[in-house]
């Protein structure tokens, strides 16, 4: 980032607006660091350098009719819902509980768009190999599109788990994947992001021409930034940061297990969804948690309807506030 | 910026996401340094730092209903065009013409958003102070909307053109003003820009949920770029670049004059609009020129039908480019 600021200093270094897509080399870097390796075959074209995955979850809206229908997994990200809601869409909500192991069933009704956050967040479901193969067929069946938001790939531990929708069959018919290098990489604050559009899907002529009409770029300190994360030294520095988040997920986990809590996720997501205790509602237990301990968590009814009597705890800590956490919580009295 | 990424480099100054409407110290410094000293009062809530004026163009086209019409100069930058052909809405084109001197007549229809781009790109257009009165009060009669695109103002030269569209009388209720630090600060690969979205208007509440929901926040070190254009420094920085290219503009426009070119605009703008000799369209004289003297200018048909017949120069040049372009001009042999 310092070197891309320094180039912007100087008048024979200095870049003006870049393509809206994004620079050719991040593009290319995307596809040889993310999908060759699995196998995956992406054109340049099809992948869509932004300024971060919530800009074009949002913005992909805009590819659709007014009139589509949208299946949401209940809990999930917001945005997905208030985007669609703010669109005038009619919402298909697919409720993920404990009854149903926090994986959704395929939409009984036909929905033009579904959304889908794998890992999820915040219950960090995932689907195996075969599950999802299941939603890739529904939306080849019924002229679905699937947006797949990616978010939180690298968290995935186990074996059988897709990185990718491409790794499906038949998936650059029908999805458009979304990934962050907020996850990994910790770009909050930078601001990078990349969707993937495939040609076969029809799509990615339209969503070249809503960029290059209504977005000017990414800024070129971020593609920099993000083309660090490809280097060497990059990987070392995610691949120490990711162990370091996930081992932390996996101490919340332990630690709440402990203490009597039934919790959920965590192992292929940065997120651990949390029972609320002694049929507290999710933000009775945010307030004794606040209130008692001075911790904050996010109260699940935030994602959904079926979020509701779940809070959802984040390994975006450090190892010794965690301790400190579950320490105060031994001590959390539960009053209604 | 430097600074900025040496802040996100480290743990104890290191950021995560940021307001999505930008932080409070940049938008309370656009108060202080450009509308406060016009004795334009706002409250920072009124101002929502973006990743660029030409995403905001587009997407501030989603706070309307799609069957509003909406009164476009012609010609004129074409994203208000696209962006409200893409939202299916109903155009009113107001040509700018020799004929009119290139001032729009306000829309015989009733017009229920209207872009304004004053300094215009590309004809360079003004309005006075009394001029632009009389679009404030059509919108307040009308109950229009105006999105005043105001990111030439720092070119403006004359002292009776307004800067902002909030020094006019009623202009909060109806305005909404669209600014960027690319033209002034050189920020085309940086991406910083701002709205301001008054709340008299009606729509602050609106655009804020707009923001928060479809848009993460803008990159922290271009935020912080931002600030330094405040600066003792960056103000010497920017006054100085733009006297080479207001310089550089009225050596364009003199140079083609002597050419006996007829030109436009170049006054309060870093663009010069000039009509195509001998009854050459936009793009056979674009290939004249480009092939006969190796030079690039902008077909002045792609702002709009009104454009036929005239090309665009830019001041965004180096003064040797200038001479050596306007040398080889005087050996253009026009042929159709």
């Amino acid at each position: 980032m310092h070197q891309a600021v320094e180039e912007l200093a100087h008048a024979d270094t200095f870049r003006g607006y870049g393509p809206e897509e994004g620079y050719h080399w991040l593009r290319q870097a995307v596809i040889d660091h993310e999908y060759s390796p699995r196998g995956i075959t992406l054109d340049p074209e099809e992948v869509f350098i932004s300024e971060g995955a919530g800009s074009d979850l949002g913005n992909l809206s805009e590819l659709f009719a007014a009139d589509n229908s949208v299946a949401i997994l209940d809990p999930s990200y917001p945005a997905y819902m208030d985007g669609s809601l703010m669109a005038g869409r009619n919402i298909i909500p697919l409720p993920c509980t404990i009854a149903n192991g926090f994986v959704p069933e395929l939409p009984k009704q036909k929905a033009d768009i579904i959304y889908l956050c794998l890992p999820n967040n915040p219950t960090g479901t995932v689907l195996r190999h075969q599950e999802l193969q299941r939603w890739v067929d529904y939306a080849i069946a019924n002229h679905s599109i699937i947006i797949f938001d990616a978010a939180y790939e690298a968290y995935i531990s186990e074996p059988d788990v897709p990185h990718s929708i491409y790794e499906l069959e038949g998936a650059k018919q029908v999805a458009i994947e979304v990934r962050s290098f907020s996850k990994g990489a910790g770009f909050t604050a930078v601001r990078c992001g990349y969707t993937v559009v495939p040609k076969q899907i029809g799509l990615n002529a339209m969503w070249l021409r809503r960029q290059c009409t209504k977005y000017n770029g990414t800024s070129y300190v971020a593609q920099r930034a993000a083309m660090a994360t490809f280097t060497l030294e990059g990987k070392q520095g995610l691949e120490h940061n990711l162990a370091y988040y996930k081992q932390t997920a996996s101490r919340i986990k332990n630690g709440l297990t402990a203490l009597g809590y039934d919790v959920y996720g965590g192992e292929n997501a940065p997120y651990i969804w949390c029972k609320t205790p002694d049929k507290t509602s999710s933000w009775e237990f945010f307030d004794l948690l606040l209130n008692q301990c001075q911790i904050t968590c996010t109260p699940g009814v935030g994602f959904g309807d079926s979020g509701e009597g779940f809070v959802r705890f984040s390994a975006f800590s450090k190892r010794e506030d965690v301790e400190e956490a579950l320490a105060r919580m031994k001590t959390l009295h539960i009053t209604h």
